[in-house]
C-alpha cells in the first residue's frame, strides 16, 4: 500500500471543514450556557459531548465502546488489531461559562484523522482511536484527570468519594448516574493496557495566547506543568467592628492578601530570571454570609494553585509556604487551615514523538513552535502510565476557560493536518 | 426642691437592674438569628425593638411619638416644655447576626435616667427624652445615620433612593412600610431642631477591647471619627485558564491583593508613628458565581472603609488612592471602578460636657478613661447638626458587629449612673 502525497493529506483534511463545524455546532447545541458553554463534568452538558461522539462515530461506521470511567472509545480498526493501537483525543467537559474549544477540539481532531484515513482508503496498521475523555476539567470534582486515570487505572484511593462541588453528590453516584460502572474503577480495573498504546495524541486549544504573539498557528508540547494543590484553604481570625484599632484585630481577609502578596513577590522574581512558575488564587473570599462594609472579616477562603515544569521548584516553593503562614499567623493572629492537598507530576513529553511532529509541521509548511503546556491535560495521565505522548496546541485569541475563547478553524485544520499525517506515517 | 445625693442616685440605678434584664431578654426575643441577633433596618428586626421601647413608654406612663423617619421618643416633660431638653438615645437596629448591645444598650441607658428620676420624683426643668434612632448600621443601605440626620432634616439628597442591600427595595419604601413618612424627610421637614436640644448623650458598647485591656468599665468619648467609603469597588481584568503565563494575565484578585496591600503597608507606618486610623475591606471577594479553582480571576469586588479623627489625614490618605490604582492598573491591565462614594465628617465631642462626664465618674467613684471613638455613631450627626453631644463607652469583650459581643451589666449600670447624675446635675 503506497502512502498519500502530504498534498493529498491536506486537502483531505481541509475537506473535513464542513464535518467540523457542523460537530462543534451540534456540541454547543446543548451545552449552551449563557454566557459561554457548560459541559460539567458527569452531568448532562458532558453527558451531551459523549452522545455527539457516540452517534458520530456509530453514523460513520466506526467501533463505539465505553469503559468503566463512561469515557468514549471510536475506532478504525487496524489490519493487526493485536498491534499496540494510536490514541488521539481529550476530554468533552468545560468548566462553568467556558468555552466550545477547549478540550473537545482534541476529540475531534482525532474524528479528522480517522475520517481522511476512509476517505482515502487508508486501512491502518494498527487500531486508530479517538477518545472522548470524561471529567478532566477538576473545577468539578477538584480531582485531576479522572476519566483518563479511571481508564489507565490510576485513580488515587479516595477519588470516587469526593463530591461535586456543586451538587453535593460523590464522584461515585455520577459516574454511575453516566452509565459508568464505579466499581470497576476502586478495583482499578483498567481499560487501557500501557503497552498496547503506541502513542497518545492530544490537539489542545493554546490556553494562554503565546501562539497568537508569535504569529504561529500551532505549537508541539514540550512539556506539561506538575503543580499542587490546595482546593480549599481556610483563614479564621475574628469578625470585629469596622472601627476596631489595628493592635486589636484578627482580619483573616488581610492575612489572606499578606500570604497572596508573599507568594505574588516570589513569583514576580522567579519571572524575572526566567523561570516558568504560575501561581493561581482561583477562588478568594470573604464569606457572602458572614461579610459586610462595617464588619473585619474574621473568615476568608481561598483555592491555591502552583503549577511549574521542574519537580524541584515545586518542592521549594511548597517548602517555604509553612514559614510563610507561620509568621502571618503569628503577626495577624488567625489561623491558617490548608484543608486538602492535592498534587500532579510534571508530564513528560515523548521527544521523539515531539521531533517527528515538528518535522511534519515543516514537511506540510506549517508554521510550528515548541511550547510548554502551561496547563495540565490528560496527557499527563498518559506520559506518567509510560505511554509515549505528545500534544499539538492550535492558536486560541482571549484565553480558555472563559466564554471568550476563539480558535479559527484554519489553524484547527492546520493541526489536524500535522495530526493525520503522523498517524499515517506511523500506521500506514 | 433638692438635688438627690449621689449615693441615691447609684443605688437607685442599681435597683433598675431588673428591668434592664428584661428589656435585653425582650428585645432578644423576636431579634434572634442564629448565631446572634439581626435587628434589621427599616424591617421586622428593627420594628421589633420600637415596639419593645413604644410599649415600655406606654407602660411607664411617659409621652411617646414617633417622626417621618420612623424614630420612636419617650420622653418625662419636664416643668418648662419650651426650654432646650435633653436627648439620650442611640439606635435599635443591628448588622446581620450582631449582637444584643451594639446601639439598644444606648436607648435602655436613656430609659434608665428616667425610670431614677420618676423614682426619686425628680421633675426635670426641661424634656427629658429616650430616643431610638433608626437606621445606624450602614450594612443595610450603605448609608450613614439614616434615622438622627432624617430627624435632623440633614439627609443627603439621594438617600431615600438608596436600595437595601438584601430585599432591594429603596429606603423611601422600606420606610413607609415601617409607618415612616418619607415625603417628609424628601422635603426635609425636621423633627428636631438643634437649638432646642440642650444635648445629645450616647450610651455604646465600646467596639473595641481597649477598656477590656485597661481595666476600666467605662470611657468617656473624646471624638468620633471621620471616614470615607467605597462601599463597591469592582476591578476588571480577565478571567483566564490557571495556566497562563504571568505576562498574560490580568488577575482582578492580584490588583485587589496589591491594593489592598498597599493601604495596609502604609496603614502599618501611621500605627507605627501613633497616628490613629482604620482601614477596613469588609468585603473582599471573588465572584461566587464566574470563579473556580482552575480560573484566573477575572472579576473582583470589595468594599473599603477609612476613617480617622484628623479630617486631613482623611484627605492625605484619599489623595493617594488614584496614584495607587492607576500604577496597579497599568502593571496588572485591569481596571478599578471605585463605584459611588460616601463620606462621613469627623464628629466633634463638646469639651465641657466630657470633662463634666469625667468630673461625674469620679464623684461616683466609678473609673473613667478618655477614649476616641473606634466607631462612627450616631452623636456624630447631632455634633454636625451643632447639637452639644457626648459618649459613654461601657466596657465590652469579643468586640462587636458579632454574635460573641459582651458586656456586664454591672458596668452598663456604671455608664447609667453617670449618665444619669449628669442628668440630674443639668435639669434639677
Amino acid at each position: 500500500m503506497t502512502k498519500p502525497d502530504p498534498e493529498i493529506i491536506k486537502a483531505a483534511v481541509a475537506s473535513q471543514r464542513d464535518m467540523v463545524e457542523a460537530f462543534f455546532a451540534r456540541l454547543a447545541e446543548r451545552s449552551r450556557a449563557e454566557p459561554g458553554i457548560t459541559r460539567d463534568t458527569y452531568g448532562e452538558g458532558e453527558n451531551w459531548g459523549h452522545r455527539v461522539l457516540l452517534e458520530h462515530g456509530q453514523r460513520t461506521g466506526l467501533h463505539v465502546r465505553t469503559d468503566a470511567a463512561a469515557n468514549t472509545y471510536v475506532t478504525l480498526f487496524g489490519r493487526d488489531r493485536t498491534a499496540p493501537r494510536i490514541l488521539m483525543g481529550s476530554h468533552l467537559d468545560s468548566v462553568p461559562h467556558g468555552g466550545n474549544f477547549d478540550g473537545a477540539a482534541g476529540v475531534l481532531a482525532g474524528l479528522v484523522a480517522i475520517a481522511v484515513l476512509q476517505d482515502l482508503d487508508v486501512k491502518p496498521a494498527c487500531d486508530i482511536t479517538a477518545m472522548g475523555i470524561r471529567a478532566e476539567e477538576s473545577v468539578w470534582f477538584e480531582v485531576s484527570y479522572i476519566g483518563s486515570r479511571g481508564a489507565l487505572g490510576t485513580l488515587p484511593e479516595d477519588a470516587l468519594d469526593a463530591k461535586r462541588i456543586d451538587t453535593g453528590r460523590t464522584l461515585s453516584e455520577h459516574i454511575a448516574a453516566c452509565g459508568g460502572r464505579p466499581q470497576q474503577l476502586q478495583d482499578r480495573e483498567r481499560e487501557l493496557d500501557p503497552a498496547a498504546i503506541r502513542a497518545f495524541i492530544e490537539v489542545h486549544i493554546e490556553q494562554a495566547p503565546s501562539l497568537l504573539e508569535a504569529g504561529y498557528p500551532i505549537a508541539i508540547c514540550t512539556g506539561i506543568p506538575g503543580n499542587f494543590r490546595y482546593p480549599n484553604v481556610c483563614i479564621v481570625g475574628r469578625h470585629d467592628h469596622v472601627g476596631t484599632p489595628r493592635r486589636f484585630r484578627r482580619d483573616a481577609a488581610m492575612a489572606a492578601v499578606a500570604f497572596a502578596n508573599d507568594l505574588d513577590r516570589r513569583w514576580a522574581q522567579l519571572e524575572a530570571a526566567g523561570t516558568p512558575l504560575a501561581i493561581t488564587f482561583g477562588r478568594f473570599h470573604t464569606d457572602a454570609g458572614l461579610h459586610g462594609m462595617t464588619t473585619v472579616p474574621g473568615e476568608f477562603h481561598f483555592s491555591l494553585d502552583v503549577r511549574a515544569y521542574d519537580p524541584a521548584l515545586l518542592d521549594q516553593i511548597e517548602g517555604q509556604i509553612p514559614a510563610v503562614i507561620q509568621r502571618i499567623e503569628a503577626e495577624r493572629k488567625v489561623t491558617f487551615d490548608l484543608g486538602k492537598r492535592a498534587a500532579a507530576p510534571v508530564g513528560v513529553i515523548d521527544p521523539a514523538i515531539a521531533m517527528a511532529m515538528t518535522a511534519t509541521a515543516e514537511r506540510l509548511g506549517i508554521r510550528s513552535m515548541p511550547l510548554g503546556s502551561p496547563a495540565s491535560h490528560d496527557s499527563a495521565a498518559f506520559a506518567a502510565a509510560g505511554v509515549p505522548t505528545c500534544m499539538l496546541f492550535v492558536r486560541n485569541e482571549h484565553g480558555s476557560h472563559n466564554p471568550k475563547e476563539h480558535m479559527e478553524i484554519d489553524d484547527f485544520l492546520d493541526a489536524c493536518a500535522v495530526l493525520t499525517q503522523w498517524v499515517v506515517d506511523n500506521a500506514s
